[in-house]
């Protein structure tokens, strides 16, 4: 009998697709563990009390034929309405090379965080111009390579503010009442749970009051262009600090806010060549003074020196990173937006200073031709500066018959203000449009004439730009801003960073906790429709109901596989849906009037970030001990639960845990919370381990939140986007994240915001939506499967030469292992570092390093690396260890070794009077693998403390790499 | 005054994105190279009596934006039906990994023609696996690199035939009537002016011949399968050569031809994975029996070794190339489809034998169950053999009803066959889309039931393949096809190949004659739009009228820019352009009564490819003498010119010259040839010379074919796609090629065609209207006259230290020049091939070798190059003189210099024992430069001659490469 059309049809044929080993490797790595089959490894590997053996119920595998047209059908379901909504948020015209080259190209998009500086110069080159212009721009001279949005930024900004301010007696923040209401939103929720008291009130009313901080909007929302200088001089005369949010576009025609004496600006980079994406992911920028760098929130990069001396790029002061230090974190941010900071960077690289002029020139012009317009036909304006916005004074009847002539036109207004309409034209702004906004706000007939128009202004010698306010610095001086200009300079720019930096489309990256897996085309692809990223995030609902058709089905996907009751979209990092998570958490508590329960336990192995999270809900954290396999000391927690009673809040737990073993004690650490009356927030990081074979409400939690980049496939980016939405039983349902101008859910709409956009990076979610939708039940639970074979296949192999640190029941690991160096590192003096950097050389991403546990590498290969792949990685391992071997015999000396000088570059090995003990080829080409396809670190090892000690985060002078 | 709105709008920006050199760059230069200006450089330059001062009436230039709109505006009025028309071209999904990571990554489609093979074993290898599955599939021995289509492919297999063939009493060449209409319409036009006789006849007719040669298709145009082997016999009997048009879906399950007996093997690849885009461009396969190597058209790759010894990749016997034999040339093709080609190789690669007979055998599930539908409810089919492809027997008035109802439901079925129609289905034919074919032949309330019939056929042990015709031999069997078919290793595959191929992201592609221009991103993006490359070549014209407008537009364009009358779009190279304007002027002669007219006069400067065109023309081909300026002879060609008298058909001229200056006299050679009653074609490679400034029109020239993908933007994709349409004057448009299915023109109508589709590769016709439109007449004249400036700048520098061949007026040169390294191989041994080698240490791809003149290098840097770009090659150059004199100095050996030890790769430089005069890092690192982004020829230099000695064009077992 033949096989039938539907097995021919290959519904399934994308498992195949995303996971790497054959059928034939999946049996031969099954013989390798010692497992029987799958279902039996599993069974070996979980505990018995959580698997849950019911179906997801999220469906069969989809063709990815079959999943885009799917996609696509809903997303037409979408009006995209030509946007003049504004409030930080701008259509923009994406450099088509930058858009192919960097956003469609997994040389950048699926590279990792950059924590091997030495295999990641090119993209930390592209950070380093972010942070340049970032300067450049706001007129201060230290700039963080990029937060979420400008709505946290605005709250780091506020919560810097309460750090570094010598104005001690006051708890009070102040906001500027023409700040972005959601960004007033943001802060304001963030300051509740720090215990900040906050003032929104006009900007003058600053001056009554003695503040640690203020923040104003540079131009306003409403349009206004302000001298924010009497201001901000009055904050910093009380000993406060003056924050700015800032257009980014507007700084290159006005006074930048540095100028104004500003301490701290920050602002959304989205219109310099993001797609808004009804929300995101862009990049924020934030400037600040250098006296402040130790309170920077986020990443900065800065130049240090490798060990030729050369200038080489790294990520500066890492304390914030999986290091943080628990106790002192006072941010969670871990996660940056590094794709969509490159964007803009190139984008800035791309126009250079000359470029961006013109554009910011248009589009003040349009505007002014705009409101030249309108007030000649005598409509109000309410303010008389601008740079791209209008807010029109309108009667009601006129607001509504204008509203209805732009519904009509397909056009969206700003419509929030009372008796007011508002209008932000951008770089897309075509003539056209601007005679259509005539006829909207006048109605046919009006007789205006943009070039008219456009004379008399030509020849006025007035401005809506105030004269003091009118720039006067030059911006972007640097030559990497004035030389990439034409497009084949551009293109080959972009290529040559490229080319410096590892990402998956060379190579396995194995990282530990981070899951670096396919990011298949088919899920990247619909990021790229116009009908999907074109949409401003506070476009009415009823024009996005593609959207919310597509958040709804994933949504309930995400429910199905956390076994929760709700899913709260809005977190845009994975650190902001702890903080969602534990606010949800709080509210609840409170609504139960127990607020006092402020007590968060958190066992020892903890991301970093779960502490700062907490300390961020101002709750206090005990650490509780794990025992020497690495679970969490069950007696420990009962003692430190007893003892917190009835102020227990809950506690945060990763599962499987940061170790990478199934903890058999979870149900009990759960009831035994439940039992003191606390929640448990079960950290989804390791989500990879658990879809399809068992879940976090399954298992007994509460609160959860998933790092869509990590098992939901969105890709890293290089170090961001992120999305971390949370879900949560039925009772927190309440108390997820709610959003001032855009209704999410029906229940969480009176909470305040964890981020600007109302679904956060609304856009990315698609991948998500993509990668559930291929995969189904069948493919969801095989890929777990899979992770678990491959993380115990490479155990079983590298056990033969190293030692693994913790295994659970059956000697078996989850989805990932610890290998100890610390046993080599005492017979040999080699370290977890040099075994890092020696895998360079091999052409590998180096695994984790000592998270959670120092002087250790955390593997984790993912469902998505073939058997082969994980070969070539364990006959990397064996080889080091056969090169620490002639170390530790003494063949080679500690000083002079391959493995300490790694990672070798072409300049090493090109030298005509060699030194070293082994040879060049050893050094470059440790196995005949290595030869066929060599992947060569562009600098050598990064002294971490010279450049933090000697901290520099601009762009060098070009003579410095010379 | 502030600059106006029309200023600040930058409607002209994409010339300076085009254009390398900035303003003040562009004053440097003129500075250099002593002109005042660039209208000044231009005067100095050509000469006074060809300037054309008018506007060439294109317009003014549009932003990326604008005409990325306007062009979608025409696209969407394409109407995109679903295709069953069949004949050779079919819907295909493109996997997605290959659509991003090859159709839209410039490191593939920038690439050169793998010339400098130590730079491109990447696509080397791709094209490789291009011929072994030809091989595969086809079942004979030794298969090409890719033609252009399938019916060109089948013209070739004619003049094999011919070529071969022992039957050499016979002058007819068989085609069985079943062979698709549009291959009989070309090979019948090429046989006509080959002067052999043809018989289109039922296959059986075949029989009762002795011809040297004769076609089948396989399945039929019909969709029948018959056993070919009686017909292919009796052919051989005769001692023809038997020869098999064939799909290549149905080979997966088919007996292959050449196990039936074919000597000869084609089709069209299309269907694997790349777009039908409404006629091209997709690569033809071809194969034949190893004793026919020499007379195989096209390119091959072959295995050969490098001077370590490794095994290496190199097109084998390049006499076909630009070094093309001209006294020995029986085809003129030079360009190959290597971009389509590597898709298609990618695509059975991304699949592997298993997914391949899945989609084969789903594709035979779904047309057997069409027929039993139809048949059960009593519909006739003309056949009860098929693969994909049915022909259903219909009354006239049952035709018209079937035709209205797919009308209405937007499907097109085949629609050209008597008494009949066609359909055939596809690898993307969904059984909705069955269940709809049933619907459309049946009317509504049919009843049928999928299912129902697949459970009938899975369950029958009958076959619609004759089951001496079911395959029984395995296919590609080699580790190629069997080891990427996860998407990470596939990503990986195609990475690690574009890895070792130097394109125009990395750096300069300065080949003479070639035009290595910017291939923009905006005007690459339209090739993507589904309006654009959805359709199938023969949709009806009232479904294409977005084409048609585009097209029109296009040909005005391309009519004003060369000073023609009308221009035909078919030929799908610039070879077949001559050949299709050749066939012009032959026609024309003839419509004069004046067939005797067959001499054809070339200068010896010629490409090889116009003596090649003119001898498929019939044509007697008469060398005309050069004078040492490199210039044609006058005299000689009076002389020529007046002995040719009433048999001078025409003089094939080149302008500029090959040798790259303005001849001074072309007017008066025109004129000479029109006194004799004969016409000019002009050549128009180096059109990037006169765009804008002067015309062949406008010179007096009849006759043009433009290289879209030279002077026109269409990248070079690795070694093709081309299109070469040609321009004429009002006399000769009536002779341009027509087609038989598809009206063309109103004039052209009766004419033969030249290639299987009406306009050629349509679909990349648009790139070149955006290069046209985005430039507009402004920017298209600055690029010229840019072009030029690069070039006497070069030119400049380098005439300090190296001879310049050939100058013209002023001294200057045209848009290239050729360096004379014969003077100093006298001086010191280096040879032109050791510079061009040398050249790829410091990342550079070497210039033309050794034409038009044996022992030069010809160097065009192209407009789009930047000094920066420009003075980096000319520092290498310096640098590379710099060593020569050391050899000529004695200071370095013959034997041992880096010149003839280039290239330098991995392996030399890290070798323990370095035994070289010169260093490592000079050998690897020449300049400072080079080490800031180091690019490796993956292999050293090629043995070609061991190559062709020894020729072996299939993949290698892997362990050759250990």
């Amino acid at each position: 009998m033949q096989p039938s059309l539907f097995e021919l049809e290959q519904h399934n044929a994308f498992i195949r697709r995303h996971i790497g080993p054959r059928v034939q490797d999946v049996a031969a790595m099954l013989a390798a563990v010692g497992a029987a089959s799958l279902d039996d490894l599993i069974t070996q590997t979980l505990p018995s009390n959580i698997i849950n053996q019911q179906p997801l119920g999220i469906g069969d595998s989809r063709t990815e034929v079959e999943a885009l047209a799917y996609l696509k059908s809903l997303a037409q379901q979408n009006r995209v309405y030509k946007s003049y909504i504004g409030m930080g948020y701008h259509d923009t015209h994406v450099p088509l090379v930058i858009q192919r080259n960097v956003l469609e190209n997994p040389g950048w998009y699926t590279a990792y965080t950059p924590y091997q500086p030495e295999i990641a110069q090119g993209r930390l080159e592209a950070l380093l111009n972010f942070q340049q212009l970032t300067q450049d721009l706001t007129g201060l001279d230290l700039a963080s390579a990029s937060l979420l949005d400008e709505a946290t930024a605005a709250a780091e900004a506020m919560a810097l503010a309460k750090r570094v301010s010598k104005n001690k007696a006051s708890n009070l923040f102040f906001i500027a009442a023409d700040v972005h209401p959601q960004t007033i939103d943001v802060v304001q929720e963030r300051a509740a749970h720090y215990g900040f008291e906050i003032l929104v009130a006009p900007i003058e009313a600053v001056l009554e009051q003695s503040v640690f901080g203020a923040l104003f909007q540079y131009p306003a929302t409403s349009g206004e262009i302000q001298n924010l200088s009497p201001f901000i001089s009055h904050v910093q005369a009380k000993q406060g600090i003056a924050c700015v949010a800032a257009d980014i576009l507007s700084l290159v025609l006005l006074t930048p806010p540095g100028e104004l004496g500003a301490d701290v600006v920050l602002g959304n980079a989205q219109r310099f060549g993001v797609p808004m994406g009804y929300g995101g992911p862009h990049a924020a920028f934030f400037a600040t003074r250098d006296q402040y760098k130790r309170s920077l929130p986020g990443r900065i990069i800065g130049v240090s020196k490798d060990s030729r001396g050369k200038p080489a790029l790294r990520m500066a002061m890492q304390t914030r990173e999986q290091h943080i230090r628990r106790e002192k974190a006072n941010s969670n941010i871990c996660t940056a937006q590094v794709l969509l900071a490159n964007m803009s960077s190139f984008y800035v690289v791309y126009h250079g200073p000359k470029g961006l002029k013109r554009i910011a020139e248009r589009v003040h012009r349009l505007t002014s031709i705009l409101a030249l317009g309108l007030t000649q036909q005598g409509l109000t304006l309410k303010h008389d500066t601008w740079f791209d916005t209008l807010t029109i004074l309108t009667t009601k009847a006129e607001k509504d018959a204008i509203i209805g002539r732009a519904e009509a036109a397909g056009v969206n207004l700003r419509t929030d203000l009372d008796a007011a309409l508002g209008v932000s034209l951008s770089e897309t702004t075509r003539r056209e449009e601007v005679q259509q906004l005539f006829t909207i706000f006048l109605g046919e007939g009006h007789g205006l004439d943009i070039s008219e128009l456009d004379s008399q202004i030509s020849l006025s010698s007035s401005s809506a730009i105030p004269a003091e306010l009118q720039r006067t610095s030059a911006i972007l001086s640097h030559p990497v801003f004035n030389r990439y200009h034409s497009e084949t300079e551009m293109l080959r720019y972009i290529h040559q960073l490229e080319m410096k930096d590892l990402a998956l489309n060379t190579s396995m990256i194995a990282l530990g906790s981070c899951t670096m897996k396919l990011n298949a085309t088919a899920e990247m692809v619909p990021i790229g429709w116009p009908e999907l990223n074109q949409l401003h995030p506070f476009a009415p609902l009823n024009q996005t109901q593609g959207y919310q058709q597509i958040l709804s089905e994933l949504s309930e996907w995400l429910a199905n596989i956390t076994g929760y009751d709700a899913v709260c979209l809005q977190p845009n990092s994975g650190a902001q849906g702890e903080y969602a998570g534990l606010l949800a958490i709080k509210k609840y508590h409170a609504s139960q009037g127990e607020t006092q329960r402020d007590i968060c336990l958190i066992p020892s192995s903890a991301h970093g970030t779960n502490p700062a999270s907490a300390q961020m809900a101002s709750m206090k954290v005990i650490v509780v001990a794990c025992d020497k396999q690495g679970n969490v000391d069950v007696s420990d927690l009962k003692a430190k639960a007893a003892e917190a009673g009835e102020q227990l809040s809950c506690i945060m737990i990763t599962y499987p845990s940061t170790h990478g073993v199934y903890e058999e004690n979870i149900r009990e650490i759960c009831a035994l919370i439940h039992q003191h009356g606390g929640q448990v927030y079960m950290d989804g990081a390791n989500m990879n381990a658990q879809v399809g074979l068992t879940s976090p409400g399954f298992i007994g939690a509460d609160v959860s939140h998933l790092n869509l980049h990590k098992t939901f496939a969105i890709p890293h980016g290089g170090g961001g986007p992120g999305m971390g939405p949370i879900g949560v039983k039925a009772h927190l349902a309440p108390f997820v994240a709610g959003h001032t101008l855009i209704k999410t859910t029906a229940e969480s709409r009176d909470n305040g915001a964890v981020s600007a956009a109302p679904f956060g990076s609304a856009s990315i979610l698609t991948i998500s939506w993509m990668y559930m939708a291929l995969l189904g039940d069948e493919g969801l639970k095989r890929a777990s499967q899979v992770a678990i074979l491959n993380a115990n296949y490479l155990m079983t192999c590298l056990a033969e030469d190293y030692s693994i640190l913790y295994t659970g029941r059956n000697n078996r690991v989850a989805h990932e292992c610890i290998v100890d160096v610390r046993p080599l590192k005492g017979s040999s003096g080699i370290s977890e570092l040099d075994i890092a950097k020696r895998l360079n050389d091999f052409g590998f991403h180096a695994p984790t390093m000592s998270f959670p546990v120092a002087g250790t590498l955390m593997i984790e290969p993912t469902e998505s690396e073939s058997k082969a792949e994980i070969d070539r990685f364990i006959a990397a391992m064996k080889q080091i260890r056969q090169e620490i071997r002639l170390v530790e015999t003494g063949h080679w000396t500690l000083a002079d070794n391959p493995l300490v000088n790694a990672p070798h570059t072409q300049d090493d090995v090109l030298v005509a009077d060699w030194q070293h003990a082994y040879s060049r080829e050893q050094a470059a080409f440790p196995t005949p693998e290595v030869r066929r396809a060599k992947f060569w670190p562009s600098v050598n090892r990064i002294d971490d403390v010279y450049g933090d000690r000697n901290l520099f985060c601009s762009c060098l002078p070009l003579d410095a790499y010379q």
